[in-house]
């Protein structure tokens, strides 16, 4: 039987306050549509139909590497009516799960379960128990079965006491849909199409509505305004950061730690206080994460430990590594084992050899460098001539003095030594010693500037 | 009818073991008394007369460019006291409100209401409707009318279950002040004269209290110890954060964001985690700050892109400029539109034109630089002769090397380019190479310094 | 009358998940070991003697500079049987507290009266009143007295309904110890020995169980999964912020702000949002610390202002100096009264003199230096010739150019003066002018390199 996934994204958002459609609002670093996406995929959909109608080219081209199939609405009737233009798309046969574009935190387990119970029954629903529904529609049930959905206008003083609601999100058998939903009717105060009309329709049939309840009541909270993406986002962190400390990753402070993608972490990983971890980054055992940290796309192999305030992106780090605080690693950096690089270093593009050092203020763009070299305090790479970039190669034990500037492209041999204050212009032959400097000039008893009155 | 505005500020704050009179701690980086006259000023207060005591000429100082008028409590003989003693100032006619130097965060919206309900009453007060009152003086009513303040130490056990408190915030004509307070006595147990007397004075003389609630519990709120002092920021901060997420600003943490100050955002600004907003900033639409930033005093045009740990004190910065992480900016920096300052570069008193770049460790002191310049790696502007400072010209479309030093004054021509490594201390001209560079000398097989056995 | 403290710390805490044996895991910043022999420490307790087990060798490790008595619990029979097993090193008179290495944060206040309230009656116990006790077991009274302590499995559906609990902290008289740990049995489901057994045998002695509770919940909480650290970690870090707070440190966010150590702190010292204190600090009067500062092992002196993002260690800093941000202390760094040091300045094993100033990237190693001097921005002293460090000397009143590399060892005289750019090999004598530069060279009407197409 195949599984189709339908998901409303056509509201525009207007609480948001933005020029952005409301469901390319991030979460965790990934649009609220992007997260519903990424669970229908998890579920291993058949197909992903997406409903769009405010902004829909941004949305769309938000998504264009996904497989997804969009339907457009050209006019905001009603959640109804949002299903109802997927019709034409929509296979006779299966099972669809109907999901929000703006209530991101749904997970596969719920809609797993959503889709066992549903697939006898031919529709089923997400409800959630709290202590005050109010405003929501009412599940009204009797010996346990489901009897009807009652919206809180309409319902009695005794049905307002009930605390099960109704979430919206469903799953419907597409031979039920294909029946139903051309019979909504739009006779209502707002004269809009509602999808909760299918469950009068379904008890009206005889069916039995099949539901089940998510284990964390945030998984069908929705968004519509910048406080409640706020307040979701740190829901969603904090169930992010229970999962890793459940894996064993020591989490300093929880509340104080964002991720925004996946991290994968192997035994004993330290993070201290408001590390940010953004795309996909693995961290090997033992490695340990300084306070203010923001890494992304960056894998870091086992015992390295990371001072603070270090900045890292789409970089490759070995093991046994000592970086920071300060240490900026830009794309393309790849540190083999055992490397140290100290405060204020820059490294983009370039490959450090086993335990080759660079401790103080050092930019190195478009190098390799060998092992157990030592790249003094202030070195430059001199990687762009105003018009190309060109590389720097320094061999193995190579000791390059402080404040160098090396003009690329150049090769320093193996061994080899240069002076503090160079500017190496030439490459430098395996263990010489090259030099740029002049003679010191001393001048006795020197004047210097006085302080000009004003 | 004039609006005047009371402040008692003569508390010493004992409990906040500081040597700062209390009125002057800050909260949101304002002294509290600071928001209290700031609120008189938005109110259009005829005059603010401010009682002061200890610390007083601190106090004084501290608000000496406002507009206020200092009146002197010399003994700290309660609050009726202390009102009394603005007498010989206070107008006759019109009528006055009543307010605290540290309960900081009274809006004037609620301000506002007490004036207007208390203008034909003679006296109105604000209170405060909690689950437990304990401590404070209950409000009785009858019919709804405030027949009586009850302190709670005097409390019956039917009136202590009384959950509606007065928070010491008062409207009162000055007729009715300085008809009443001559006549408060100090016949109690702490020897005090206490304003609340005049409450009883006023339903004596048959005239209603009227009332008011204000919106959040927080605005009648005092400071009396550190812990408290604290626990208000946090209030304050939050209230903050959430009328700037009701305006459309992305917050991606609410409860870690400081805005000491005032922030005027564009639409869809975006503040990561941990930024601090100081003085008055105005960010344009589209706006990004990365974590870990902070920014005083500085405007921000649209589409522009702070990376993390940016730090920045009156600065301009036009639009689609990307900056940072690690960068400074300091009093005077004026960065054009487009243009890009990398890690670790620090711009003071200079302006950079149009698409410029500095994208490393580089000082740009009190310098001119023009449009489409590339500023290298560490360079330096040598601003200082230890005595005076001098400026630094660069022209439209230069190309200044790296680890150069720019000896100021001098001036570097359109289109002129410098050498890697150069201390450039002479002019250089429209389209010319500037080099300041020795041979670099070659020593085959050298022998390095050996290490010393200790 | 002889004070033993019993500490369980054998347990391997799988539910860490951890390489690390579960007393080794820190809590701010010490094991959570650490904490109760610091406990029993400040108790002048006679003997510690701790039980180890998992991971025995590593635990005996960290603490090897303690005087601690170790003793083996080869298998883990439970509570009674670890107890049991230090009897052969126990006194035979005194009285011992039985603490577990997995509740850190008993505090010696508790413990104190524990002891008091223990030594007449020969046993005692630390409970715990809370809302729901389900779990524990519950303490079942008659007439004030302890009558029994009811596992949960074990109780009735009236006990369930108490709140009071055993937290498993213990004095007992180390006689009863010797006469009761013997009788133990472990004849029950689970085939362990209880301590808590010893409670029954007690009162079937006739005797008075004494109980004590904790000033504070956290006290007696245990840690047995990354969660639960997480917590506890939280609990005592706002416990430590609230106890700085009432000695009047002005704390912008104490939710934001980590102690892990000890802090001394004078009057009027102000700290802003995630500062994380490390080791031993003292601060003088007035200090403020920006936001972000990162504190080790430091001590400052009064008014002296560190600005964001600073991060120290081992150092020691004079009053009025100002400081940041980015900058970066290492150990033996050591500012007189009145230094500045600016952004992105790294300060190892080096003096500087009084009202000496290194504003903008430089790297001070190994050196020492005057008062009144300027190092420029850019310069480094070359500490480290590839084997060996050596000593830059700077006198008083020196001004270091711009871009300088100080080849050590190296001496600057008073008063000299060095030109921007150079790299100073020889001693420059008192008052004279060194400068290490080539002639500005200048070619007209310069080519730049060409963007090669690709």
């Amino acid at each position: 039987m195949s599984t189709n996934v339908i998901i409303l994204a056509a509201g525009k958002g207007t609480r948001m306050r933005s020029s952005l459609p409301k469901v390319l609002q991030p979460l965790a670093g990934r649009p609220l549509l992007g997260h519903v996406i990424e669970t229908a995929k998890k579920l291993n959909a058949d197909n992903i139909i997406t409903i769009f109608g405010h902004g829909g080219e941004l949305v769309q081209q938000a998504f264009a590497a996904e497989n997804v199939q969009w339907v457009e609405q050209t006019e905001q009737l009603g959640t109804g009516h949002a299903v109802k233009v997927t019709l034409p798309v929509l296979p006779a046969d299966g099972i669809s799960l109907i999901l929000s574009g703006d209530v991101p935190c749904i997970t596969q387990d719920t809609l797993k379960k959503l889709l066992d119970a549903s697939t006898s029954t031919g529709i089923g629903l997400v409800t959630l128990t709290v202590a005050d529904a109010t405003g929501y529609g009412r599940i009204v049930r009797e010996n346990g079965k489901i009897q009807a959905i009652v919206e809180h206008k309409d319902a009695s003083e005794e049905q307002r006491k009930i605390k099960e609601f109704n979430t919206g999100i469903y799953a419907v058998s597409n031979a039920k849909l294909h029946q139903w939903l051309p019979q909504l009717s739009n006779n209502n105060a707002q004269g809009e199409y509602y999808l909760t009309d299918i469950v009068a329709m379904a008890i009206a049939d005889g069916l039995e509505v099949a539901s089940v309840e998510p284990e964390r009541a945030f998984e069908v909270e929705g968004v519509n305004d910048r406080i409640q993406l706020a307040a979701l986002e740190r829901e969603f962190q904090q169930y992010q950061a229970k999962q890793l400390m459940q894996q064993g990753v020591h989490l300093i402070d929880p509340s104080r730690f964002d991720l925004r993608g996946k991290l994968n972490a192997g035994s004993d990983v330290r993070i201290d206080i408001n590390v940010i971890i953004e795309g996909e980054c693995t961290f090997g055992n033992n490695v340990e994460i300084g306070a203010g940290c923001i890494i992304k796309n960056t894998d870091i192999a086992a015992g390295t430990k990371v001072q603070p305030y270090s900045v890292f992106e789409n970089a490759v780090i070995g093991s046994d590594v000592q970086i920071g605080p300060f240490a900026r690693l830009r794309p393309g950096a790849k540190l083999a084992d055992e490397v140290h690089i100290g405060n204020f270093v820059e490294v983009k593009n370039t490959h450090i050899g086993t335990g080759s050092k660079a401790n103080h203020f050092a930019y190195l763009g478009d190098a390799e460098i060998g092992a157990g070299s030592n790249i003094g305090a202030g070195t430059i790479t001199c990687n762009y001539d105003g018009a190309n970039k060109h590389k720097t190669i320094i061999g193995d034990n190579v000791f390059i003095g402080t404040n160098n500037s090396l003009v690329a492209p150049v090769r320093i041999g193996n061994g080899a030594t240069t002076g503090a204050g160079s500017t190496i212009t030439r490459d430098v032959a395996d263990h010489s010693l090259a030099v740029e400097r002049s003679k010191q000039f001393e001048k006795e008893n020197y004047q210097r500037p006085q302080k000009i009155k004003k």
